[in-house]
């Protein structure tokens, strides 16, 4: 799976998981529904310093954003 | 730290544990010299698909570039 539909997966399940609108995220975010809709369908090549407000909006690391479904299952196992 | 200085400093840490030049990884990576340099100086707003690009030619997750300071003091202690 590629980091863009990796990042794409994880930018989508926490934010339902905030009970975020893609509407109401962008605004937390200071970015534009569009964006995070391309964002959220892998469709955009995101750059790091948008990785940074996404993941501070979220309030995760970064890092957490590109863990890959074989990483978040060991994650869970703990 | 911001996350282009978490990523500028892990790069540069594997590429060292590597034992490769600058010149060596960005042949290795498909990128230009320089822009590796701009990288690990972090001046890039690197994209997510050269954050894949670069984790791949290091052989690590590209979420393990985004590991900053702390969490790296953890998974060692593991």
């Amino acid at each position: 799976m590629s980091l863009r539909k990796v990042f794409a997966a994880n930018v989508r399940r926490l934010r339902k998981a905030a009970g975020l609108s893609q509407e109401a995220f962008a605004d937390a975010c200071g970015l534009h529904r569009t964006y995070i809709g391309s964002i959220e369908r892998a469709e955009r090549n995101v750059s790091i310093d948008n990785i940074e407000r996404i993941a501070a909006a979220l309030r995760v690391g970064g890092w957490e954003l590109l863990l890959g479904p074989e990483q978040l299952l060991q994650s869970q196992a703990r």
